[in-house]
């Protein structure tokens, strides 16, 4: 196993290294999306490399032996790996705008929201609808379970309703602005809305906080994904659905 | 619902509140040992408060509604969730040591670490192991499922190997000086070791680095620790293991 220390001398890496910032990413991978939103709210270019992790290619592992994505490639050739550490790493290199907060009980908010969508939700809803109906039939070589299903569409609506809940209190999840806590929430969301899995309709609250951040530039180019043999729900990158 | 915002004004809780900092806590619970470990790095002292979370108390989930250990009320009164968004705060309000580092890479692999550990090391080892032969029968009323076990006993070697890798290159886990990356790992591997699972003898480098933390102070109120109805490992609380 070769470093993939980011403080360490550079592992090389054998696939293309350009100039370019590099995204290893998967376009239905709710961590993946979450670093390419704050990347495009900090206005900074990205080259997007889907990896297919489940083949475990071995100079990927050299780069991540977690043999997850997201790993950033930055401009200055570090390597950086996990969707958390990426993310705060971001918001310390290029500040602005600041996506955790300048106050110290609003970061420790941010961060609380972002462990609850990333932890929670991914547990209760990603996992259980979105594993479950894209990446299962490459990991395991099976079909969906519709047991994880039902439990999944029956747990989105807790969670819708505790957005609204937020959402009735705050102009944004965490407070007054835009955070990582609304980018992490929409990642993890707008995968399951892929799919077109997310009752909208009984949740207006939650579905006009969502409609406000579809609408920005940032998240232009996760309206465009595609993967291939999974169909995308009709209203999914309708601005207006 | 109450507000558990960490920046909105406080919600009242209405068991014992003193002026001590207090830890809402499960003893093996790795995320509530990292924040232990954080605190007693720190030198801050806490009054640990057993929560029984498989019981669902409504105050509790009124203070946070993800139901979850470890919950820090501080001495300011504010309420924290999630140990990452603990652990983040408590290096920014109490700065000395530094436990997350000074360097912007050298902070991205200290989460890097962290993340490997309550990720990977959580869903491979932890869980499969310390949730299957003690959590699991107060949530789910049911004994551990023996290939659970098997699996855990066996992703444990790969675990002990990357850190004895680590360990051969650099003095703690994240580099040169004590992190929470290896707070985060002993954490875990305390909870695996309490129950006697951890095949220290054949991993010498990683046993080195284990028992260097076993000897800190901070690490003395997780060796007496105890759960009723499970024996705990005759090594457990001795330092020369």
């Amino acid at each position: 196993m070769l470093d993939c220390g980011i403080w360490l001398p550079l592992v090389k890496i054998n696939f293309e290294v350009n100039l370019m910032r590099t995204l290893f990413h998967v376009p239905l991978c709710p961590f993946s999306r979450k670093v390419r939103l704050t990347l495009a709210e900090k206005k900074l270019d990205v080259n997007l490399e889907p990896e297919l992790i489940w083949k475990k290619r071995e100079e990927f592992l050299e780069v991540n032996p977690a043999g997850k994505v997201p790993v950033l490639i930055d401009l200055n050739q570090k390597i950086l790996c996990d969707s958390n550490s990426i993310c705060e790493y971001l918001d310390e290199a290029y500040p602005e705008p600041s996506l955790i907060g300048r106050d110290l009980f609003q970061r420790a908010e941010t961060r609380r929201l972002i462990a609850w969508f990333d932890d929670k939700f991914n547990q209760e809803v990603t996992r259980t609808i979105v594993y479950e109906k894209t990446l299962k039939r490459f990991f395991e070589q099976t079909g969906p379970d519709s047991n994880a299903l039902r439990a999944g569409k029956a747990a989105i609506e807790f969670h819708l309703d505790y957005i609204s809940w937020l959402i009735d209190r705050r102009n944004w999840l965490a407070g007054d602005d835009l955070s990582l806590a609304d980018l992490t929430a929409a990642a993890h969301l707008s995968c399951v809305d892929f799919l077109g899995h997310v009752p909208w309709d009984k949740f207006p609250d939650a579905k006009e906080w969502y409609s406000r951040l579809k609408c920005r530039p940032s998240f232009r180019s996760l309206l465009t994904d595609k993967m291939p043999g999974i169909s995308v729900a009709s209203h999914y990158s309708d601005l207006d659905f």
